[in-house]
């Protein structure tokens, strides 16, 4: 499955907000309507989101003043400076208009703007087909966790809908599936915006992996009654120290693990590690709007005018986390250092 | 708010599956219609339940044959064997026509029917009566708990609408905000059937409380972020130890709690428990059908064909529970020993 295709001239994304009821690829053929896709979460998941930035970077480079060179780089940076604003949590996003920028700075007074234009739809591409490359990776390292067949229980949607292909929580189980190891996942379903219910459950279907959706508030008890061995969950932004924030109830989830002796997992690439944040506190949170509490699908669930807290992330701290998952492989506690050292394999990988 | 009313001849029920869109009372002048009634939800909470199959019983026993007084009572086990079967889980369906069934063992040989049939309805409402009368008495134990004003976090619908009026948890709540106490109540939604959402929004939306509206998995975060100084949820079962069944999801947030050192009382009255069960292992738990999980209101919301797992309730052990207010007074560890001596009032107070 194929969250998105770039044909050269506009990037196809697949509409997450009409799945599974309908399967849709939306035509961008402009970087504001990639902008949209991403705050209205028709692309969502922070890898994926990530890509869909540096291709609508691409389009945007292209819509650009062609005719000067001040002109352009004035354009380009608001082109930059309205992806960054589309969602505020997932990394995955800076660190994709980052790779973006860094060719405009290190290329655009050494060569022609023809060619500045490939050289960005060729990291574009690069991008894409890296995060392909690195889901694999993580798979691999994640799924040796599991000697054994393992129920695992996962939250939201961390799979190939969230990455460009094969995903980062459903990756790994992906691979531990086809290595005989995995029983059977609990999604769930993931409100307001139900990712588990319409996407986890929807990808794990498609591949014939056993899958039982259950509601969030069913996870502890799915805990209590031995149905789960492991969970593994995905991450849209993580500390220097290893605190993780992903979709709102990772935090639930972590705690409820905890408290029954399963092991947590967190699985993401190395481009969702924010070392400029030492803690967790400092990730922004992203707060949304009444209306994806007040109404499901469309329809109202709650009395007029009632007041919502609506935060679409939270943070999980270190100490309830097993281990991260990542392509460079699994990073344990303590994190501080593993970290440290997972940013030192970076630079040399440059 | 009433959540049933009886005029002599029939039952109007407050329809909790339609609200808060549509108020509309269901008048019901047969036993089964009142069964259905309490199988489809459109009576719930555990005291309503009750109240409403006394009321059912009376129906039913006026429906009864009545001709011939052992006829009378073949028909009469064959109504209190099917308003037994329509919910499994909430003692007080069972002790309400318990109280029923004493009547016409006490009386059946020795009054004439219309008496008895008299009798049956006077039972009826004072059950109904004494539901209220519990309630206030309830609330004044439990809204004595908190000396200043708290932010109270509260799980599915134990309120007026869940009870025959006022409610049990929202019942504390209700006292608690006329003393001055109550500065907010953060309702969980309560998914599959958002009572939450539907019902305990509007119960307190009508009454002027605060009150906000969180998806079911940001309870956790809301604790973390101490935005909630105690939690209060009713019971539909207690066991002899303390250990307490409640709408699903009652045991997450119980754990969460517990994490958060956040106090977690339960409001229920003593109806509620059920001596014959030791522990909560016993209590038999009702699973619900499918739909409830993959659909919202009609509306589809996962793939077709997906595997549910769709308990009704969960049981949180007693090490859990901060204490159990009752209308005989706030119940605290150890439970074993205060539900035994809650027992003995009980028995001279009858």
């Amino acid at each position: 499955m194929q969250s998105m295709l770039w044909d050269g001239q506009s990037l196809s994304l697949l509409n997450q907000t009409k799945l599974p009821a309908v399967v849709e690829y939306l035509k961008c053929t402009d970087y504001e309507r990639i902008g949209e896709a991403i705050k209205k979460l028709e692309v969502r998941g922070a890898p994926a989101i990530g890509a869909a930035a540096a291709f609508a970077f691409v389009l945007g480079a292209r819509q650009s003043a062609k005719s000067d060179r001040l002109l352009f780089l004035k354009d380009i940076e608001s082109v930059d400076g309205y992806l960054r604003s589309t969602r505020p949590t997932a990394v995955n996003l800076f660190w994709a208009l980052d790779q973006m920028m860094n060719v405009i700075k290190e290329q655009s007074d050494r060569i022609e703007l023809p060619n500045l234009l490939n050289l960005l739809e060729q990291k574009a591409l690069f991008i894409a087909a890296e995060d392909k490359r690195v889901n694999h990776t993580m798979a691999e390292f994640g799924a040796a966790l599991f000697k054994e067949p393992v129920s695992i229980l996962t939250h939201c949607n961390a799979g190939a809908l969230a990455t460009v292909e094969w995903g980062t929580a459903l990756g790994v189980i992906r691979q531990a599936f086809s290595e005989g190891n995995i029983k059977r996942v609990f999604a769930d379903e993931t409100r307001p915006l139900l990712q588990g219910a319409r996407l986890t459950a929807f990808e794990l279907q498609q591949d014939h992996i056993p899958v039982t959706l259950i509601t969030d508030n069913m996870a502890g008890w799915v805990m209590k009654n031995k149905m789960v061995d492991a969970v593994i969950v995905g991450a849209d932004r993580i500390a220097a120290n290893g605190d993780t924030a992903n979709k709102i109830g990772t935090y639930s989830v972590a705690l409820l693990s905890h408290m029954h002796q399963i092991p947590f997992y967190v699985a993401a690439p190395a481009s969702t590690f924010d070392f400029s944040m030492a803690t967790g506190e400092q990730i922004p949170i992203e707060e949304r709007g009444e209306f994806e509490v007040t109404h499901f699908q469309g329809i109202q669930s709650a009395p007029d005018g009632i007041a919502v807290f609506n935060p679409a992330f939270d943070v999980t701290p270190n100490q309830y986390i097993t281990g991260i998952i990542t392509e460079y492989g699994v990073l344990k506690p303590n994190y501080q250092e593993e970290i440290k050292q997972l940013k030192d394999k970076m630079e040399e990988n440059r």
